[in-house]
């Protein structure tokens, strides 16, 4: 069985627990507490040489790392159901579409910056908050304009199935909440967001579902 | 011909001038002045929703956007040379290697983020340098675990042709100097810079090479 070293918060675990229902795939999961600093311990090293999460361990015991590739080893791997259409730029479209979250939102407000922002340049909690804000109201208003009226829009942000758009959307979507963004801008992303946390495979991923919830 | 809207010193221009110069494919090149913010122009837009380069435009007028994203499109669309091992994960050893300048370096260092330590949080030069330096550093030390050691590495991150890996690597390498990080602790990652900068394919990538370098 796969093994997943992830934390019920964290964004890049969110995501590979969403792709991981969406393939059918059973896996066990090991909490890694990032707010205790347990990514740190030597040992983990091992498992993740960056000291972060998610890993994912497979059943010959290699230890894949990086989000965005573990989930194109996983379509490569088990490509039933896909979730990247068929089409070159479909495919392109999505993947564009998830490395806005990937890449432009997630990275620059995820546990770590925050607490550089604090620890190293002494920001207040009102500062780091907007900070957050920010870079995902930005990036939203980016992904927004991707969706609307565009023609392969549909229910999820690719047509009629969930993709690697929605499966990176979703976890942003959580933080979005959690930092009280503003999302009266971005009706599409909204509306597809409803449609996700409806659907069964991203139910279970959700934060709030995990067994090491706080 | 294929069409990159870009900027000399754009890590993700730059990239996608490697990937384009290691595939032979011929493109012209319009520079986007982003330290005058040209980006934000309302016509660009159309070019790239989220007012940010690059954006690949195709023989039949598709706008491509967001670096990782194009580069799968290239693979795919013109397969030869592979930039990806045949191996799946070969791919996802190189792609979790790509990840860490696409997403764990990159984005927390790129211009739009020190201008906001600058204009929103009042932070001096030094801050920024130092920040900028602190994520190079933090995220070389994960890559070069990663590397060193590891079978698969050889003369180019992942066997002896350059790779997806490589691609990514080298602009956060020209980052890197920019902000005088230390690379003493990152012996594997400077060797293969060095190699890499002497291929040809690199070196005609290279921001000081471009029309647009000031």
């Amino acid at each position: 069985m796969l093994t997943l070293y992830g934390y019920y918060r964290s964004s890049a675990a969110y995501r590979m627990r969403i792709a991981l229902n969406l393939k059918g795939l059973e896996y066990r999961q090991v909490s890694i507490h990032l707010r205790d600093g347990a990514q740190f311990a030597e040992d983990f090293g091992r498992i993740n040489p960056q000291h972060q999460v998610p890993t994912l361990e497979t059943d010959s015991g290699d230890l894949l790392v990086q989000s965005p590739a573990i989930f194109e080893w996983l379509e490569e791997t088990y490509p039933e159901p896909s979730l990247l259409p068929a089409d070159p730029l479909g495919r392109q479209r999505v993947r564009a579409m998830a490395a806005v979250p990937g890449c432009d939102i997630h990275p620059i407000g995820n546990l770590r910056v925050l607490q550089y922002l604090q620890r190293e340049l002494g920001q207040d909690q009102e500062a780091v908050t907007a900070w957050a804000r920010h870079w995902i109201e930005l990036g939203f208003a980016g992904l927004e304009r991707m969706l609307a009226g565009h023609p392969a829009t549909g229910t999820f942000c690719h047509g009629e199935t969930p993709t690697m758009a929605d499966v990176f959307l979703v976890p942003q979507l959580f933080n979005a909440a959690r930092f009280g963004a503003d999302m009266d801008s971005f009706p599409t992303i909204r509306r597809i967001g409803e449609t996700c946390n409806a659907h069964d495979a991203f139910e279970r991923a959700a934060p709030g579902n995990q067994e090491d919830a706080e």
